[in-house]
């Protein structure tokens, strides 16, 4: 961690400029919670007004402290909150915590003042918090520079945990949630405008404290994603899950968190993928966070999604197979030997094959899950194990039940979670320490996202070589024409169709012979990227004259449409049994964003496509496409043959590295439609589309 | 209600055969609850080894009793539960309920017992309630012929609310998850193996309780479907919402039911359908089921689905605003005249427009809530209001908000929920009977339900007139060949494509100039539904020699086949702009069912269709088409025109009215393709496959 970091994190001594003796108040509550929480630094209150507060001494001002505090917490408001930022830079403060409200938030001209300010503060070297931040907090050391009201609700409790939120009330709320559910937690940071640091540089700070097993964070952009995807690889490093939440996926969403913390928009389905890409795992809200921490904590790292189901309810077992299935964890094959011995101990008219129902007979015979969990243990086919008791009460042996489970999960060390949604009956799991919920979606959400978090932290991705930057033709205009964008593919080695630029009809009708018909013929201008809506794509053209006629009436359309004419391409025709497309472009957060998915000219309207990052492999590309709707046909239907992915993840990666050695000189690359044929038979580009960057063009 | 169902929904007196001192056994719990919860009605405990029982003079039998009771409650087992059955049935008892399992779900020798013992219960005219069942609770009389520990769990209060299980534990579970929200629950019935009576004629027999305003369900299959249709009915028009739960969904769950309660399978679409179609809604399990209970007690019956979102959190907004987008609930354009009002309220750094954001400064300013909720109370463009207070505890007036906002909902008589994750938070506003829940996903999940599911419930379907039953040509085999099929929707008044059967290669030349070529030739064999997969459909044919040529080859190969030789097809070759599909089919279950949606060759692996239920209409089917992934492309995409909807809508109709009106004829109609034009142009049946019933052929 940063020095400057450690100022904030692990301060020795804290100024609150604007202490309070209320503790009710902002500026009372810091120090009250400083004392309360065991900081053992010194703080510093600042209040001309007052001799002591909260029985500390209480200074004039900052130039009256004995020392140069390493924090300054600033809780005055408005022009005053700009001269405490500007006095704390000049004294050599460290990091400052501003709390008060709009700046960036609030309209151009407080994200003017907020930019001023910044800009001293970095210039003397000093760390900015917020502004309009509830503060930070660290249980593990009493350093509280904030002053959540939710620190009083819910009392603190160091542990493994840390959150980093721009939010000031998810921040709140993801704490609340997690005490409420018995967990410690030690990190409670909120970033607010993050006018210098923001929530990616804060959790790498985070992810360094050796104490920190789980890393939530709640995010309305991500302005800085090198910053987290650092923090990411290392976090996956030690084996440090980070779930996020990304507010403002949606139009309506992201308007509103530009008025809440001045947030710019970032792609969502771009979002996704970053996500992906860096093992982070996404979630709704701080409460699916929440849910699934324990089981986090409690270091499950599945090899496997196979579940074993066991309820006394037998609609609970009809519904978590349902649930099973919905969330891809496929029901346990128990081997027969496993199936003999669970019946054995069960009564007639209980089941024995998974989902296990014990039945109501538990009632009257407590030692049944007893009797067949070490069976359960035993048997290598499951992975996952859900015991659902969504009856119990007075009569039934729960403390027998959760001591059963608990024994199991030492036994077996796998994961195995409860629903109960009675408290009464998930009391004694959750005191064994099992992972309890209130229903089956709950629990075997849970145990999807760690099967699937853990697959996805575990993923490791090769960079790819440094390529050399492509010779882009010359040209003033924003788009390559399309024998020049194929002409750029086919130097990357991607297969493109066979074709030739004509500048008559002459060479139209040789081309036409040379290709080999049924042909297509297609006018060819950088200033007309969408020829078919200009009418200058004729397909299926059968003869060298119909072709040499087709170059007249192209040659002549590209005039009245005041166009340049760079050529008119005659193409062979070809058919795959599938049309695909691969996009990529610079996103101006993320980068390279590479798309691949289902073509034609219907990509836009039926939107099946998968998002990938850079560094990608064509595996990676294959895994995507599975998850698409047309994965069916892709792996061939009907009697049909399994489609080349092989050769159509070739293309997507080849595409993908030819925009990320480019940078500052493509925008995008459409290759729209890539004709894919069965496996073996290749895939082919028939039409492609390279835009340049803008920066080239001025 | 049924003089019948009466008997055991009020009866006047009960029986309890095997009844114990023990009021933690099963044979004491019914006697303890009708005492504690007013039973007015005369208790029979019948054991024979005791003289009294919880107070209660104990019977040796049956026979000993004074009067034959309306009620037996049958809590012995094995061979002594069907000796009571025959017992009760022969002395006239009205109804009984069994309790014992070891019946239908444990394999066929009980499904045999259990059939016998049935069959000789309706012969004496006796209803039967189980076996394999919790039993019955009515909280509005007391009386209570079932077992549920949960009864005293959670203690029982007479409300507005039915719950008809075939699941005991369901039953049980969803009464406690009601209670614990504090709703009154007056009706607790489970059917188990449902011998005779099942969930859908007891829902029928609960929804005419006056006393109830909330139905809730749990099925694992639906035996009776017109039955619960019939109830369905009823329900609506006494306003009276039905909310499901039917597990099984999946083939797993499906395999699971049929061990638990020997359900058979119902295939999970049609379900859906069937709910859709009847104005039930369907949710994934009783927590469901409980979540929204409260919000439907209000008696809101939103008329729109436009959403105002108030918090105290800029991300709760953002967050607001994405669920908002992804529950289909548009953020309400408020008037510039509210806009005005509302930010004359609130500080300058807080959001005047939705989702209005009153920030931080709640804190300090708890009238915040109170001015503002009165200007929007006033705005007509809102139908749904969400309040989220994510943060807030000490120092927060939640009293003040909580009055304000039941002052709001009072005076504006819309719906309102609130979002407030802490019990110190959502007390006071529960308490003042403001639908409270966890986060913003369940809120505006429930109001998204509460809208959805009252415009079902105000749809109304016009019943189809009862067509003329269509006469099929004479035949034995499976399928109708394609001519076939095709006369029988063309003289329905569906259009089908140019055609001629030919019996000859003459016949074959002349067919391809009175279509007008280019031609599809295509055997025309009953015994050869599937064509293409034999070679014998040839596409773009463009003489009539080719046309000759082709008839013999296929005249041929039929031959060869060993296929009967009726004929070849030679039609026009028509391309609409899409490829859909209309099919239809008689469920074993629901009876008609009718798909429609995207069609050709990949309707199986792509799975992009509407299942409808008649009687529907062309306006249903259009709603259906909105629903599916092409529906972009049916409006028209890319400057192509909108396609001819209504063409196939009145497809989909007319398939739906042949079918319907040939019960016991046609097992299934394939309609695929439909080739649909631009609106205007008509849709056109190039392809059909009709199925005979199997009743027919035997």
């Amino acid at each position: 961690m940063s020095d400057l970091l450690e100022s904030a994190l692990n301060p020795r001594s804290v100024a609150v400029i604007g202490a309070s003796e209320n503790i009710h108040k902002i500026g009372g509550r810091p120090i009250h919670y400083m004392r309360k929480h065991g900081f053992a630094g010194r703080i510093y209150p600042i209040n001309p007004a007052r001799e002591e507060v909260q029985g500390l001494r209480s200074y004039a001002s900052l130039a009256a402290l004995p020392e140069v505090p390493d924090l300054a917490l600033v809780i005055v408001g408005g022009e005053k909150a700009v001269a405490a930022v500007d006095d704390c830079a000049a004294r050599g403060v460290k990091s400052a915590v501003v709390i008060a409200s709009g700046f960036g938030e609030a309209g151009e001209e407080g994200r003017e003042v907020q930019r001023a300010m910044t800009a001293r503060a970095r210039a003397a070297g000093m760390r900015l918090y917020g502004p309009n931040t509830q503060g930070l907090a660290n249980f593990g050391t009493g350093a509280i520079a904030g002053f959540s009201t939710m620190f009083l609700e819910v009392p603190p409790a160091d542990g493994p945990i840390g959150v980093v939120s721009q939010s000031g009330g998810m921040s709140a709320m993801a704490y609340g949630l997690l005490r409420g559910r018995g967990l410690g937690v030690r990190h409670v940071h909120a970033t607010g405008n993050e006018a210098d640091v923001g929530v990616s540089e804060l959790a790498w700070a985070v992810a360094h404290d050796p104490a920190v097993k789980l890393l939530l964070l709640y995010l309305e952009n991500i302005a800085h994603p090198e910053l987290l995807a650092r923090t990411a690889a290392y976090a996956r490093e030690r084996d440090l899950p980070i779930v996020a939440v990304k507010a403002g996926r949606s139009e309506s969403g992201q308007r509103a968190a530009s008025s809440h913390t001045g947030s710019l928009a970032n792609e969502d389905r771009a979002v996704d993928a970053f996500f992906h890409r860096h093992g982070i795992w996404r979630v709704r809200d701080p409460h699916a966070q929440a849910l699934a921490a324990e089981a986090y904590l409690k270091g499950w790292r599945p090899e496997g999604r196979r579940l074993v189901v066991v309820s006394n309810s037998g609609a609970s077992c009809v519904m978590g197979a349902d649930a099973s299935e919905a969330f891809g964890l496929p029901l346990a094959p128990l081997s027969a030997e496993t199936r003999r011995e669970v019946a054995a101990r069960l009564p007639g008219f209980a089941t024995a094959t998974n989902p296990i129902d014990v039945t109501a007979a538990l009632l009257s015979d407590s030692g049944l899950f007893g009797g067949v969990l070490p069976v359960l243990a035993r048997d290598p086919a499951a992975d996952l194990f859900f015991v659902n008791i969504p009856v119990a009460g007075a009569g039934y042996d729960v403390q027998a039940f959760a001591a059963d489970t608990a024994a199991f999960e030492a036994a077996s060390g796998k994961p195995v979670v409860v629903a109960a949604w009675q408290d009464s009956v998930a009391a004694p799991f959750r005191a064994r320490g099992i992972p309890t919920f209130a229903n089956e979606t709950e629990a075997l959400g849970v145990l999807a996202q760690l099967a699937s978090h853990t697959a996805l932290m575990r993923e490791r991705h090769v960079p790819w070589p440094q390529d050399a930057a492509p010779v882009l033709p010359p040209g003033e205009g924003r788009f390559l024409n399309e024998a020049q964008s194929l002409a750029l593919l086919a130097a990357q080695g991607v297969p493109v169709v066979a074709h030739r630029l004509c500048r008559s009809a002459d060479e139209a009708r040789d081309a036409w012979g040379a290709v080999g018909g049924p042909a297509v013929v297609k006018a060819c201008s950088a200033d007309v990227p969408h020829k078919s809506e200009h009418g200058l794509v004729a397909l299926g053209v059968d003869s060298a004259q119909a072709a040499g006629a087709l170059f007249e009436t192209q040659w002549r359309r590209l005039a009245e449409l005041g166009a340049a004419r760079e050529g008119v391409i005659v193409a062979a025709m070809r058919k795959g049994r599938h049309e695909c497309m691969v996009g990529a472009r610079h996103d101006p957060v993320f980068g390279p964003v590479v798309v691949v998915g289902d073509g034609g000219k219907y990509v836009e309207a039926l939107q099946d496509v998968a998002v990938l990052l850079p560094p990608f492999a064509a595996a990676d590309v294959k895994a995507a496409l599975k998850t698409l709707r047309i994965a069916p046909l892709l792996e061939g239907v009907r009697g049909e043959p399994p489609l080349d992915v092989d050769a159509l993840a070739d293309i997507a990666v080849a595409v993908g590295r030819l925009l990320a050695a480019a940078p500052g000189r493509i925008a995008s690359i459409d290759v729209n439609p890539v004709m894919v044929g069965a496996r073996g038979e290749g895939a082919l580009v028939v039409d492609a589309l390279v835009e340049r960057s803008v920066e080239l063009k001025s």
